[in-house]
C-alpha cells in the first residue's frame, strides 16, 4: 500500500512558525516517527509552497497510489486548481488540517478541497495525519 | 476511560433512511461491534431527536466523562444551544459526521458545533466514529 | 386510508392567538368537522410544541400511514431536523399553512420543509388542510 | 360562478416540454376534463407568452369574475407588473404551480405573485388547478 | 402581582460555566435573594433546555400572570417558535441577558425575541433580572 | 415643441386601482387638463401594459420629439430593455412617479430607468408630470 | 407663503467645485434670481456643513414655515438624524439634488431623506430647486 | 455620586414629535421629576443635535463622573466617533432607548454604541432612563 | 440545414444607437452579407422588442430547425421565460453578444440564457454571429 | 501570423479526466490536427499548472505574437495576476472554455479573465479553440 | 511651503485613550517636535470632534495650502461629506492613520477618504504623519 | 541594516505596462537610484510572477533581514499563502503599492497582506517604496 502526504504552503515552517496554533514539532520528525510506526505502508512525503508543483505531484501520484493525504494549507481556501486536480485523478484523497480551521478567521472556514475529498479531518494537531492514515488502512 | 457517543435527530433511522447517503448498517449493530473492539473503553451511547435531551445529556456527562463524540445531525447547522452546552462543560468533544457534509446542500456546510469542539471528522461513514475514538485513546 | 395531521408549535393556541392572522376557530372543532366530513378516511391528529416530539411522530407514522399533512408552524423556517425526518420516511407529506406566509415577515418566506414535501398549500385558512386531504383522496 | 385560469409563458408547451418536470398531459385535454367535472362553474382559460397580454386579461376579468387561478410560469419570479395588476383589480386570485417550485433552482423560490394572491398551491401536478377551483367553490 | 422568570438552555450551568462571561453566582442563590428582596411579588422561576417546554410554560402562564421575564439563552437567536409563543399570549414579556450580547459573536447580535417583547435589558449581569422586575413594579 | 408622455403597465387603471397610493383622478382627465394648460406644446400620450410596445414607441418618437416623460410603472424596476431603449435614442427623457417610490417596498427603490434619464421626479401625485413638462419648457 | 431652502455640506463651494458635475453658477446668484422671480414668496436660504446646525434649522422652521426644500448633499446618504428631524416636524419637505444621483457612485443611490419627504427631484441642475418651489406654489 | 444623561439629536422634540413612538412627556418635565426622586445623586443633563458637541461632552465628563447614561438617538446607528469617544474615556456608560428599537426599521437594529457600553436598556419609554440610574445606584 | 438568428430588444437600432459599443453596421446589411457567404444554409432572421414574440418564435422554430442563434439583448439578464422556452424546445441554441458583456455594467454579467444554451460567444462584434454559424456547420 | 494557445491547470489531463465534462480527446492530438488544418498560421502551444509560468509566457509572447488564445482553467476564477498580465501586454487575447462554465458550479460563473480579453467563447468542446482561431484569421 | 495636519474626532485624547492602540505620546508634543524637525515648512495643526468644523477647515485651506495631511479618525469610515470636501478643493490630501486599520474591526477597513486622497499611510504610529510630510517635501 | 524589496506579479513590466496607472520608470532604474541614495542600507531586490517563489523568498529572508518591503501586486487580493508566510516569519514587513488601490476596481480594495504587515503605504508612485525605507531607517 503506497500513500503520499502532500503539504501545502508554509507547512515547511512547522515547529518554527506560530507555535501557538501549529505546535512545536517539525514535520520531518513527525513523519519519520509515523513511517516507523506503520512499516507495512510505503509512505511518501511532499511539500511545496507552489500551487503548480502540488498539482503536478497530484497528477504524478494520482493514478498509481492508494491514497493521498493532503493538507493544502492556505491553498485550501483559494485554489480551485488543486480542487480540480484531485477531482481529475483516480486516487481518493483525505483532507487534513492541524488546527481546527473553524476556530480561526472566517475566510479559513471555507474549503474548496473538502467537497472533492473522501472525508476531512481537522483540529487534532499532527494526529490528524495519523487518523487519515488509519482510515486508509482500515477501509474496505 | 469513559467515552459517550451522542447522536442527534434522525440518526435512529440509520440503515433504514436515505441509504445512498448514510449506508445500510444500523447504528446499534455498529455500536456493538465498536464496543467489543475496544474492551478497555467504557463506551456509552445516547440518541435523541430532541435538542433539549441532548443538552441535558451533555450537562450530565460533561463534567465526569473523558470524551464526548457528537454527531448532532441536522442540529449541527441550527443549534446554538448545543454549541453553548459543549462550550460550558469540561469534557472535550469531537464532532463527527457520517457523510461528507461539504458535498451536500450549502446549508449543511456551516457547523455551529465545530468551533467549540477539539476537532472535526467528516465523510468516512461509520468509520468517522472509530477515528474519533482512536483519537481519544492516543491523545496525550 | 390513514392520514395524520401534524401541527407544530403554538398551533394549540388557534382561535385564541393573533386572530387577525389565524382566524377564530379552534383546531379541535375544525378537526371534528373535517373527520365527520370524510368518514372513509382514518384521520389522526397530533400537535406538539417540541421539535423532538414532532420528529418522533413522523418516524412512528412515516412507514405505515398513507399521508402526512404537516403545518410545522415556526419550525417551518428553522428546523432542518424535521426536514430530514420527512425526507427519511416513506410516507409522502404535504405542507400546509393557514396564513399566506409570503405576506408576512421575510424570515417566514423560506421553508425548509417545502422542498422535501410533495407539494405546498398556503393561505386558505383552515381550508388549507381540507385541500391537502382532497389531494390525498384523489391522487392516483 | 365564473372563474378564469390564466397560464403564463411556455405553458402552451405542456405535455411536449420537459416531461420529467411537467408531466405528459396537454393542458387542453386537462382543461376539457376539468370543465366537464365542474358543470356548475363557468370556467374560462387563457394562455399567453406575453406579459402585457396577461396584464390586459387580468384587467379585463378582474372586475367581473369570481376568481382568477394564475400560473404565471417564469413571470412568477420576474414580473412586478403582473403583481401590480393582481393587486389593482377586485377579483381575488389564487397562485398555482404544477411542479414544486421549492425543489427547483433558487431563483424559482421567490414569487412576486404570491404576496398579492389569496393563497398559493404548488407541486401537485395539474391537480394544483383543481385544488384551487375546489377552494373557490367552497369558500364562504 | 405574579411574575415568572423563564430561563432558556444552559442557564442551569450558571456559576459553573464560562465564568468570565456569566459570573460566579448560581441562579438559585440569586433567585432566593431576589424573592426575599421583593416580598410583595409572587415570583416564579422556570428553566429548561427544551424549546418545547419553554413554549408550554409561556402558554401556561401567558394568560394569567402579570409579567414574563425571559432570558431565552441561545434560543434568543434561533427560535421563531418562542417568538410566536410570546406574541400569541396576553401577558407582556421583558427580554433580559446577563452578558452584553452586542460584545459577543455576530450571530448573538440578532434577537428573534426582542421585537415581540415590551423591552430589552442586556449586559448588567444578574442585575438585568432585577431591573426587569423593577420595571414591572413601577409601570403604570 | 412636441413632448410625449409614456405610461407603463397598470397606469390605465389610475383612478380605479389602489386609490390610497395613486389618487382618484383618471389619467385621461388629467391629460386633457394638462394639454389645455399648455396650448403651445404638442403633447402626446401613450400607455401600454407591454414592454415591447413601450420600446417600440420610444424608438418611434426618440429621434424626432423634443422630450419624453416616462413613468414606466413596475417596469421601472425590472426592465433593462426599456433602459437600453432610452439610452439608444436621441431625445432626452425625464422619469416621473406618482407615488414616492422610496416610501414603498424595497424592490421599488431601485430604478433601472433613472440612470439613463436626465432627471427623476417622484412623489408629487399627478403633479409630477406637470413638473417634468415645466422642466422641458424652461430648459436652455 | 414662507419657504426655506436648506443646503447641506460643500454646497457653499458651488460654482467653484467639481464643475463637471455641479455646473458653474454660484448658489448666491441663483438664489437672488430665484427670489426675484417669485416676489410673492417669502424665500429663505440656509447652508451649513454641520449636521447639527441643519437639524437645528429644521426644528426652528419646521413648525411655522409652509415648506422646506432640502438638498442635504452628502448627508443624504449618511444622516438618520436629519431624516428624524424632518419626520419630527410639521412642515412638509421636498428633497432636491442638482446632479442625477443615480448616475453617480452606488453609495449615492440610497437616500435616507427621500422616504420622509413628500417627493424627490433629482438631476435638473439648479432647476431642481425651482421645480420644488413650483410644486409648493401649485399644490392644493 | 455624579451621573450625566446625554441625549442625542431630535430628543429635544420629545413630547412634540412622533408621539405614537416617543410618548407625550417633554424630557425637561421628566428630568425634573427624576432628579427630585433621587436627591442623593448629582444628576446632570445635556442634549445636542451635534455629534461633535456630544463627543466633547463625553470627553469633559468621562474622566470624573461616576456614570454616563446615553441615548444617542439616530447617531446610535451611524456614529463610530461617539463609539470611540465612549471607548476612550474612563467612566462607564449605559445605553438607553425610549422605543424598542428592534420593532422599528431594520437600520435601527444595529447599534454602534452598545458594544462599548456596559449594558443596554431599550423599549421602556422614559422609564429606560430610570432603570439605568437604578443600575448605577446598585452596582457594586 | 436551416438556422434562425433571433435578436432581442433594441437590436433593430444597430448602426444607429450607441455606436461606441455596438459599431456602425446595420444588422440588415450584415445579415445579407452573411446569407450570401453561406449559400448552403437556409438562414432566417427575426427581431422583436417583445419578450412574448421571441418566445413564440422559439416555439415555432424549436422543433424543426437545425439551430438557433440568439442574442437576447437586455432580456439576457432578466428573462427566465426565454430561458424556459429554449430549455423546452428540441433545437439547440447558441448565445451570442456583440459587445463583451463582461466589460460592461455588473448587471450585464449574469446571463439567464447561457446555462440552457450549448455555448456562448461574446465580444467579437458582428463576427460573433458568424462564429456561431461556423459552429453549427462543423459540429458532428 | 503567429498565435499561441495557453492552457492552464489540469488541462494536461484532457482525455483522461472527467470525460463527461471534457470529452475523450487528448489535447495533443487535437492540437496536431488543428495545426495541420491551418498551415498558414504559426501556431504554438503551452500548458502549465503554475500561475507564474503562465504569466511569464504571456509576458514573453505578449509583445510579438498576433494573438493569444487562453483557457486559464480554474485560474479563470481566481487569478487577478493573469488578468493583469493580459491587460499589461500588447497582444490581444481571446478566452476559451471547453465546457459551458455557466452550467457548472456558481464559483465558475465569474471570470477574472474575460473583462480584459477581446471576447469569450465557452461550451463548444475543443471546437472553442478553433472558433477563436477563426476569429483571429478573419478579423480586420 | 505650508502644510496643515487635520485630525478628526477623539484624536485630542491621544496619549490618554486606548494606549495599547494609539501609544502614549500626546499629539501636541509630537507636533512641536515635528515642527522643529522641519523648520522650512510652515506647518499648521487643527483638531475637531465636529464633522462640520473639519469641512470648514478643508474649504478654508484647500485653495491656498500646499498640502493637507488628514487623519479623519472614525469619520474615515462614515463621512461622505468630508470626502466631498477633499474632492472639491484644489489642494491635494494624504490620508494617515496611526494604527493599522486593517488589523482592527471590519467596519474600519473601508475608508471613504482614501479614494479622493493622493495616497494613504497607515499603521506606523505617529511616524505616519512624518512620512506624509516627507512625501510632500520630495514630490515633484 | 539589510532590507529586501519583494515585488509580485507583473511588476517586471513596470515602465512598459499600463503607464497611465504605473508611470514610465522601469523598476531597475528606480532601484539603482534608491540604493545609491541610501548607501548605509544593504538593499536587496527580488521579483517573481510565482506565488511559491515569493513565499520561498520570504522564508529565506524572514529570519535574518531587518525588514521586508512587499508589493505583492495582484497577489495582494488573492493570496492567503503569502499572508501566512509573512505572519510566520520574524522579520516585520511593510506593504507598499504604487497606485492608490482604493481608486481602482472594488476587488483591489481588500488586502490579505495588510493585516499581517506593520503598516501600509499606497498611492505615491515609486515614492511609496522610499517612504517604507524611510520608516525602517527611523523606527526605534
Amino acid at each position: 500500500m503506497n500513500i503520499i502526504i502532500i503539504n501545502g504552503p508554509n507547512l515547511n515552517l512547522l515547529g518554527k512558525r506560530e507555535k501557538g496554533i501549529y505546535g512545536e514539532t517539525k514535520f520531518d520528525s513527525f513523519f519519520a516517527e509515523l513511517k516507523s510506526g506503520y512499516p507495512a505502508v510505503d509512505l511518501h512525503y511532499f511539500q511545496s509552497n507552489s500551487e503548480g508543483a502540488i498539482i503536478d505531484k497530484i497528477h504524478e501520484t494520482g493514478f498509481s497510489f492508494d491514497g493521498i493525504i493532503i493538507n493544502a494549507g492556505a491553498f485550501t481556501h483559494t485554489s480551485l486548481a488543486i480542487r480540480d486536480a484531485i477531482a481529475g485523478v483516480e486516487t481518493q484523497a483525505v483532507e487534513v488540517h492541524i488546527s481546527n480551521i473553524f476556530q480561526r478567521e472566517t475566510f479559513r472556514h471555507l474549503s474548496y478541497i473538502a467537497p472533492v475529498c473522501l472525508g476531512s479531518i481537522s483540529g487534532f494537531g499532527l494526529e490528524s495525519y495519523r487518523l487519515a492514515l488509519e482510515y486508509f488502512l482500515h477501509k474496505k
